[in-house]
């Protein structure tokens, strides 16, 4: 049963070209309309040509992720002085497109914040330029990098961020590689937070994810899902057929309810 | 009488090279130097060497004003839904330079999340690449450019944001458009918040300011001090011979208390 076919019009503020395939609503009751992944492609390229380049979005995603994963980390209680002997770890898993350039931004972030890092990217044929400088920047970091999970850091870990999905390219889960990685994260208990999922689902099953802009239409595979400000003016949406009104009111980062 | 003589080595994880003008400390109690304008300038530049681009460290800087003043203007009881007809409004003052860009790019995030933000930017002969960039993205938002602080809103405003001053050009505050506009801050009762103020102080006396990276030496007129975490990579500290330690645990802004 759709909850949210009553909804009082105030509540609807953002509305796509089409019907959308799934709708999800906020604390506030506010609903999220889903949008196909080509329609955001195209958002994301329209933000570019004002000037929010991919750069700029990288690092918006990066923090956003990483801040969501400080907090599921414990937050203050658990990083502070008083623990910095006991530093929380990571294992960041990240494929060689731009869901995993932003898995190193958050990656980056993480490490910064004094979390022990490890992130994981194939030893890929042909690296695009922004994962390429994500990496150059992590290598400023005191995180470790590895192209084979079996060098993956042994003990346990305090959480998995998956950003090993792209949308554009599903065989990866065909990869050798990629089985590896997902044999190695179910040898592991830590709870997943995947960065930007794709539609077609995951094979990394996840507790919690980050969407970016507006929500895809997302399997419950993904997990409590959250979506993140990646700060795209207002002429963006409106020149895509998108009626719009942000609904992170003071946030940057918020949780989102699906309607089924 | 100075509070932070013997505090234990755990809580001194950051020291400069040169004998700071001024030391503050963090709620948990971390000694944080400040350090001057120049090192904080090649600071960024070697961040920048590294592929922290300008425009990147601008988002970072604007996303954590714009956060710090969607709090400061009342957080999520303000910003909401049943709120929208009385949208908060801000005043953001900007002058032709970095300071200047900083302030624009956390006035576009306010305008993103429904802030009613005029943006003042004097006529200036000759704009800096990464204003303008700042500014033609601001025009994609629903916020309104003034080159003339008389044609800024008329009515009340529920927060001013002070990025007029610029660190490498104190005669600014002798041109006849910055003397206008102090007065016009002076005949608004709103509060002031300050982006980045320089060591030499602030014409316009602020409630808060927000530092960035490490905090210069800053006088008592610049209000509560705040830090903001630029995510500036553990090497680039290294390489200019600064022990460096993340001060800011789960957060990315954090408050500083002075030592005097």
């Amino acid at each position: 049963e759709n909850v949210l076919e009553n909804v009082p019009a105030v509540y609807r503020q953002i509305t796509a070209p089409s019907h959308p395939d799934q709708e999800y609503y906020t604390d506030s009751g506010l609903v999220i309309p889903s949008i196909s992944y080509s329609l955001r492609t195209r958002l994301l390229s329209a933000a570019e040509k004002y000037g929010l380049s991919v750069p700029r979005q990288l690092e918006m995603v990066g923090r956003s992720a990483s801040e969501m994963a400080l907090q599921l980390l414990g937050g203050c209680h658990r990083i502070n002085p008083e623990n910095s002997h006991q530093r929380p770890r990571a294992a960041v898993l990240c494929g060689p497109h731009m869901q995993g350039a932003q898995g190193v931004s958050c990656a980056r972030h993480l490490a910064n914040h004094n979390v022990d890092v490890t992130i994981f990217i194939p030893n890929a044929v042909k690296v695009i330029n922004w994962l390429q400088e994500e990496m150059n920047l992590f290598k400023c970091t005191s995180g470790v990098h590895v192209q084979n999970i079996k060098e993956m850091t042994s003990g346990s870990v305090d959480i998995i961020i998956n950003a090993l999905d792209s949308h554009d390219n599903e065989q990866l889960h065909a990869e050798s590689w990629y089985k590896a990685v997902v044999n190695w994260t179910r040898s592991h208990r830590a709870s997943v937070l995947s960065i930007d999922p794709p539609s077609y689902g995951v094979a990394i099953e996840a507790k919690w994810s980050l969407s970016i802009a507006l929500p895809l239409p997302l399997q419950k595979s993904v997990g409590k899902i959250y979506l993140c400000d990646l700060g795209l003016p207002a002429r963006v949406f409106t020149e895509l057929g998108i009626k719009y009104e942000s609904p992170f009111g003071s946030k940057f980062v918020i949780p989102l309810h699906s309607s089924e």
